[in-house]
């Protein structure tokens, strides 16, 4: 049994990590680490563990925590790993950090866009970015990954064919983004109550989302070069999910087809990308609960333009179920041991 | 493996059915049934399950199907099932109906609530009432299992010990019941319209609903006398749920500790109900997407009544976790085998 | 135009107050009254009053304001109104308190069920209970005015008939109660956040909530007799709206032409009660935004008992409607002024 | 008074107007026309209005309600309006229709998009488009005006000012629109159930949809050159609103106070256009239940991209709301009369 740990067990993506970590056959939590809930019982922040976790919520110590398991989660506000994170840890335990603090490879542009320093920027280069499908095989490798923002991993996945393959201006590319509510966070702030959220629909952080460099870096690698793009995410009256809608000019005139084949010499194998039949287009609830992300894509004659669609549960494939994807790699698992569960309608 | 047949898969239940039995690991479908879908993939009627799912819809053909399935659930209208059964297909399958045809042992009682006429009787008696955690050994024995209504597990699950026990008038029992709207249908209807729904609550069908008869009935037996009471059902906006929130008068002063040892002598060891601790109330969130009752109870000293409430999700131990927990034990498997989602919040 | 401050103006019920009072061509608000907010546009806490309202946010300054404005609203907590009011404040200006402070007559009772010291007790006695269809003659004349709650308001105007009429065993009592989320008030909670909301109902303050002495109360004037009810709020996942389910048993057998009678005796001419048609029942979608009341009955003569259901927006009749109505009859003006507002659907 | 007839008053746009002209000083409604509900009583459909409309549907016989009305709205699908209109009732009664059938200048592109024949082409040129805020002289003198469809509302005025300044290179349009449910009107389908919108996102008739060629051409008249441009429509789970995103590479290198003084240049005098202080976003909420228009913008200089976001509700100033608006300019009424109502919130 894998031995792990979570930083962060009580914000939403620490509570969906236990979810799947308790399903998972290999695994076994040892360590709910808390800030918040330091000693209280796990299953009274979170009642649906009632009588399905004893445990009592711990502290935040890495130390400590390093030194007893296999693979450790971060799921915590922006910094925190960064400075947690060193040699003697890294030697102990494996590390999989769902903040961002190791995503981006450039400390300027993370440390512009966060507003904050980071505390051990020679760990960036180790750190492997993880996007399973696109990063695999350093992944199994790694004992530091990065795991990707939910926002960035629809957006990335969904447009990786077709950057990688040259079909996209990348001057072109606007990405409007709509994601659910525990996006937000568990804390308790006025803007994210029930009746401010509910019955309305908002643009948020306009042309100025931490995420944006995050996609565009990733981009910028399967593209061969510098991507600039918008990218406006919205928050929608509903628990989970994320929508990416994206706009992009096509170099050349393709058909159906052809787009459809490029996409599917990237994705058929892979078992959490759903490419959709033509016509159909995604929609967060038929992947609610599960790790899929599905797609599709649109070609508008008229404008010379893709549209291209996508759509995944924002606390599984966008942050928790991801980073057990990462888990199963660096550990040599069946990537989706743990994974297999089918999204819950309604 | 146990080769199942679902007869009106494509209705909410009937879906619900089809992800549990997916996810079961001793179960195949081998036909999925349906009236309005027959030559259609049925991944594309729920496309949740593209990718999983590869079959088309097949006629309600019971004939046929029996001869094929091990098992057969019947997620139908009422009146189906009854005018399905008989000698031939009991001795090929087993049955599990999940609508009310075989709910109620008195015909005449079925007939007034359902304004319809019972076409096969003579299988009543040998239905056996498919509440495992009350009816469990005679379960085991059946062919024939009338799976309780959602509203009706919830609120006799919730009461069982204190009729039993004797605690309660059975005069004074009020039942009030709250709904998501999946227990409502997947058929078009003007009432169950997004825009009808969410942003209201309403009763209906007040003092006339038909799980009335059966929780009297039911709670008839565990009392040992006849039981009449008010039921009123509420549909609330949102997916899954049912809240039951009962008051009953008690027929001697009694302390929390004296009902709560009640309770765990009936269900301390049953996996799926879960007694909360003092003071901690059932919220449908806590149970979503799991075959777990939550349960608990106050009592007012003011007015010598007993207010008990209990929680569960509609779709699964109201209906398809509750179905396969009932097939699990017809064929000797462990009871909550294919039965362990952890209730998925938010 | 009547002069007018509120206190507490930036919660719902302040708000509520604002939108109404804006819109009521007798009335001008010279004092939007806020504890968190002073100095800050109140636009800005409240985007929807953006170029309609330029003021900031005042502090909470009762001597200076009671000074200027003819009517003072007080949207606060409990406790506030009563320890701010005095024999100046009185001889300056009228005051509808929409707090607790003045609805329980008996002190004790107060005392205990709020858990805090009432700092004027003096003018219990005077304050008059503003419910504007049984007390209308006492409004009139009051100086200082206690507004019912919403859950109050709500059941005692659905049960007042019955039980004003002997028609009610009043030891029978059980209302059951449904609440919007807005009910719960504009604090940063965690509780209260959209994904701890939506897609969830449950019962809170079972048997212990603050409405059920203000209830009990009412209904003993009615009947003339003491009154014990359990009262058990719940909350659904919508914006505003209240629903009561009242069960009673009958003290005699009566027909539904019977207490439909009754209902009209006592209602038929109140502009802002809707007694429905015959087995149509509330939902409160059809009276969000406006001031109405909507209710109706079953007689259940299986069980002898009666089940009254009621409706009405928490944050109009329930709380800032309700004090305009209250105004409008201490102004001398038609009951309904600025108070025509047409139920929004959907 | 002002005789008023709506034809189609049972769906969800009818029925505000219904709620708008009700409560409209110099309006009275003579006729309430449906389809599906012809002598029902018109508060039997929508009880909101029970005690407040006592009359029944009529049949849409719009040659007999022309001979009576001063003014006729046709609240229904596409081509009805078209097939009814005629000199004769022109001559009788001013017509306001909320359908398409005159929206679009050119014939073919009608044709096309809406895939039926135009019934009366010969008005066309006559009926003015009903933008209020754009074409609000010619619309006083009209006898027959095209209410523009609601997502084309808040597209246009959004992106009005930039195009007609020239700002924009308008081949670079892309429009991400998002919108509640009732846009989608209260006919039963099984794709508008309350489960099947709720806790989900999706995008629909991807480069495909009608609002496109009318959105463009009304921004081609402003820009004086044709417009093509991508729009994309999201259903939302919520009853009201609208909000667009709409993204467009600016011509030449301009700040935000230049482009703050093109809005004010066009809209600081318009009642009902508000554009928001620096930084402030339109969320729907903000709006619920007004005519407002909520809009802002902010240039992004990383990209040289502009991004306008607009809000509105769609049943009033994208419908019923703009269609009242117009008939005041019709007849000579100030152009906000019976409007005034401040946006909903919570």
């Amino acid at each position: 049994m894998i031995k792990a740990g979570i930083i962060g067990s009580t914000g939403y993506a620490g509570a969906e990590l236990a979810r799947l970590l308790l399903g998972h056959p290999d695994t076994e939590i040892i360590w709910y680490g808390s800030r918040s809930y330091v000693g209280q019982e796990y299953a009274s922040v979170y009642r649906n563990m009632f009588r399905i976790v004893d445990e009592k919520c711990l502290d935040d110590n890495m130390e400590e925590l390093a030194g007893q398991a296999d693979v450790v989660f971060t799921a915590t506000p922006q910094g925190l790993c960064a400075s947690l994170v060193n040699d003697g840890i890294l030697s102990g335990t494996k590390i999989v950090d769902l903040s961002a603090d190791f995503r981006i490879k450039n400390v300027e542009t993370y440390e512009k866009w966060y507003g904050i320093k980071h505390k051990s920027p020679e760990y960036i280069q180790e750190a492997v970015y993880g996007l399973c499908e696109i990063n695999r095989e350093d992944v199994k490798q790694a004992r530091l990954v990065a795991n990707p923002g939910c926002y960035t991993t629809c957006s990335i996945l969904t447009l990786y064919p077709l950057v990688k393959e040259g079909l996209l201006d990348v001057s072109s590319i606007i990405i409007d983004a709509k994601s659910g509510t525990s996006g937000a966070g568990r804390s308790a702030k006025t803007a994210n109550l029930f009746c401010e959220v509910n019955e309305s629909i908002k643009a948020y952080s306009v042309a100025a989302h931490r995420h944006t460099p995050e996609i565009e870096e990733q981009l910028g690698y399967a593209g061969g070069q510098p991507v600039l793009l918008n990218f406006t995410p919205h928050l929608v009256p509903m628990n989970r999910g994320i929508l990416i809608t994206a706009y992009a000019k096509l170099l050349k005139k393709v058909s159906y087809d052809e787009v459809k084949e490029v996409y599917d010499q990237y994705y058929a194998k892979e078992f959490f990308i759903r490419v959709l039949p033509k016509e159909v287009y995604p929609e967060t609830r038929w992947v609610e609960g599960s790790n899929f992300v599905d797609m599709n894509f649109k070609i508008d004659e008229r404008t010379g333009r893709i549209i291209a669609i996508g759509a995944l549960d924002n606390l599984v494939k966008g942050a928790a179920g991801q980073a057990v994807q990462n888990m199963n790699l660096m550990f040599g698992l069946p990537e989706n041991t743990g994974l297999m569960q089918i999204p819950m309608f309604p």
